[in-house]
């Protein structure tokens, strides 16, 4: 379906999120029985390191850094410029070799945004209800005084077109689905999200291909505190460029009653600036192994972040999580056979422009690239990690998540599709790819909203995720033969 | 305690809410034998009612009409003049005698409201961080141009004064005082609003007799996504009127986490505007009695609303459930001996006029004041009534707990205040005075916020909530004996 390539091509994450179901793996089953042990030095050195993730209050320093000091790390701005600045800063005071991967990015601004509604029955004279909204990241501007429009209540792509030309031209057209919140509470919030998401990505150019003047989504997120969600939208190419925006789920539930009971317009003003593209960075740091260095396992979380808020569960703290493995390894003194590499990509929420440059200028190297390592769903408790990998890898890894059970992450999961957005294009390319498999039952509560701030991270939550990563990273970094793929 | 004594001056729901107790009363004994059975027609009549009041939607179809086709509902404001017309005619649709009673009352209109730390360690030039707030109800405003000033973060009045001027003068003062969550999932949640306001009401008298350009308070109230709660302060005659906002919970924690390391300083800005004094009306109606039609017996909820969100729980609820109350007498063609006065009044939030213009011009009927009852804390399911009243009424009424629990609200509490603010005028001059037992675990995470909205209300707690007050009200003005007092 179009519609659907179109969000797949926009935000692989969606794809990962809502793909992603529990296999029962070969390794799975071998785990009822007793798996082939580590060498005595490597269960040694990855249980120091356990305890040492999770006594360390590194990470959550770095994140507070990240999110309070810095603050929203929207590609393109002087906080995003200045987070590259601190993280490359930071990994060489490590001691690690860094490099800034040079990218071109979007620099889209975020401007005024508010939505009344003038007309509706009952209203006293002389009053509108306020909306509360917030513009997608990409979208176009109203008029600076805005527009005024009836809107149209739809619940899905089917009735829009069944509602046709006719009834949507002139209109603003929202797209009132609802996030499934049970579904999410019961552990399936990415599936929960994916089905929510495709409206925010091609809502607006489907709208726009009937003559809508402007698009707007219920949020895509939990649904409680009159907060909007924001994300990217991708425009069509064959749809004229309209302006979008996400309501909250209150006021969506507001528009929905209103517009049943008679006509309802909206003036929405929406002054957001697409500027010309800038230059930014994928911050690139190696610990280099002592006998593969050319062998690269990557460990990494992207560093931009939405504006609204300070960026903490997405994707700061899985940026922290990376930047710890480093620290760790070189606070207990471990080298091990191949290169730890710290990633911190640019540029994952509005583009994806930092995973497909690595993947484009790294594409000579990809069969040294050994694995690749993505925390990018906050910092929840750990219940293990999860593997885009072959039966034959996670049978290696077999030993690992007796480990992990120390802190209680001892589960594996293996999926079918890339374990992160970023690493993405080396998972197309057929590098194995993994990620912890954090708590995320709130996550959506507070993804892509003002509220995701540094107290949304539990430290002990945060440390037990960068236990994993580590102790990941670190074996796969350490076995004597490299992850069959 | 001066400051407690404004507060209490002010805010008189706190005091409710703050020293409601669980008093294990002479009737809770009684409780365990058997009570005294109501008359074989009271009990029938009172049957008829529940069942009536539990299958009925029309307290939530009132409740949505106010909160949505009317909007927010702050003093003054043309929204809460069309909503005592609504509420006026609608009761008079019913068959009731409608009066308006007249009242002047506070004009006052948000502005503009920003902030942003424009001077904190680490941050990049030219950036700051947003902080997200509200203007206190009745705060004066900034200049235009806002205000920049240093942030000094105080976690009591104590620490306040030992600051002494020399801190303070000059700077903005941030109350950094958390709301007791636990305390308020365990059921207390009028006791952590009450811990916490005292710094919303007189902080920033307190503050500016220090010197303070301005004052803000962390919000009160749950904590998890980032929004501001407004409320009214009470500036004291002995000190210069300095503008005053609430910060979200996470912005309370940036600026301590910031404060810490260094020097703050804030741009804030607010232009609220108090305008001259308005008119405007309790709305009084009367289900006349058949035998003491000069015994009144009060069911209220206050139609005033705070103007971020639509004012369901705070208290769009409570002027449902009242309207229901006269709804079912009459759908059921119940008329009971004494007089049932619906009251939807004005002016709760900020300032009070409503209940003590009522008090003041009905003292002469003050002894004919039966009972009055007013439900203020939202429509969480109720567990049964709370009492202001002597334990010879409770005995009077001993035989409704079990009636009540049929929907699960057969418990009963005396308390040692008035149940209600605008009914405290009554209460303080003997009038026994009622209220149902809320489930307010939640109450506080939406009060006084944007978030106020139709949807936190569950239409079938409402309508417990409706047969808690309808049976209440009923046994009252249908007992032989009018209440002992």
């Amino acid at each position: 379906m179009q519609i659907h390539k179109n969000v797949l091509a926009l935000s692989a994450i969606t794809v990962f999120l809502s793909t992603a179901t529990l296999v029962r793996s070969a390794v799975a089953g071998q785990a009822e029985t007793q798996p082939e042990p580590f060498p005595a030095k490597l269960t040694s050195d990855l249980k120091r390191l356990q305890q040492a993730a999770l006594a360390s209050d590194y990470a959550y320093r770095q994140l507070a850094h990240l999110c309070n000091n810095i603050g929203p790390r929207l590609t393109g701005s002087l906080q995003a410029a200045r987070a590259v600045e601190y993280v490359a800063a930071e990994l060489r005071r490590l001691g690690l070799e860094v490099q800034l991967e040079k990218l071109m990015v979007p620099h889209w601004v975020r401007g005024v945004e508010t939505g009344e509604l003038t007309e509706f029955k009952g209203q006293a004279p002389r009053t509108s209800q306020k909306i509360v909204l917030t513009a997608l990241g990409g979208s176009t501007a109203t008029p600076p005084e805005g527009l005024l429009a009836e809107v149209v209540v739809v619940e899905s792509f089917e009735q829009l077109r069944s509602a046709g030309r006719s009834a949507i031209s002139g209109k603003i057209v929202l797209f009132n689905v609802k996030f499934d919140q049970r579904l999410a509470s019961q552990g399936f919030a990415g599936d929960a999200y994916g089905q929510a998401v495709v409206y925010r990505g091609v809502g607006a150019s489907e709208a726009a291909k009937l003559g809508a003047v402007a698009s707007l989504v219920r949020s895509v997120g939990g649904a409680e505190y009159r907060l909007p969600h924001t994300g990217a939208l991708r425009y069509a190419d064959n749809a004229p460029r309209i302006p979008a925006a996400a309501v909250t789920a209150e006021d969506a539930d507001l528009i929905a009653y209103l517009t049943a009971q008679g006509k309802v317009r909206m003036h929405l003003t929406l002054t957001p600036q697409t500027l010309p593209d800038e230059p930014s960075y994928n911050v690139i740091a190696d610990l280099k192994g002592t006998e593969h260095p050319e062998q690269i396992v990557i460990v990494s979380g992207h560093l931009d972040s939405w504006d609204l808020g300070t960026g903490a569960i997405d994707d700061g703290a899985g940026v922290a999580v990376a930047m710890q493995v480093a620290n760790l390894c070189k606070q207990l003194g471990l080298r091990p056979r191949r290169t730890i590499r710290v990633i911190a990509w640019m540029n994952e929420e509005n583009g994806l422009v930092g995973g497909t440059t690595y993947a484009a200028n790294h594409k000579a190297e990809i069969a040294n690239h050994v694995a690749a390592i993505e925390s990018d769903l906050g910092a929840g408790h750990p219940a293990g990690f999860s593997a885009h990998a072959s039966s034959k890898a996670l049978a290696l890894l077999a030993a690992l998540p007796p480990i992990l059970q120390a802190s209680g992450a001892g589960a594996t999961r293996q999926s079918s599709n890339s374990e992160g957005a970023d690493i993405s294009p080396l998972d197309t390319a057929g590098v194995p790819t993994f990620a912890p498999i954090q708590d995320a039952r709130t996550y959506f509560n507070y993804h892509h909203t003002a509220a995701d701030t540094l107290d949304k991270i539990v430290p002990r939550e945060l440390a037990e995720n960068a236990a994993v990563v580590a102790l990941l990273a670190y074996t796969i970094a350490s076995l004597a033969e490299p992850l069959p793929r």
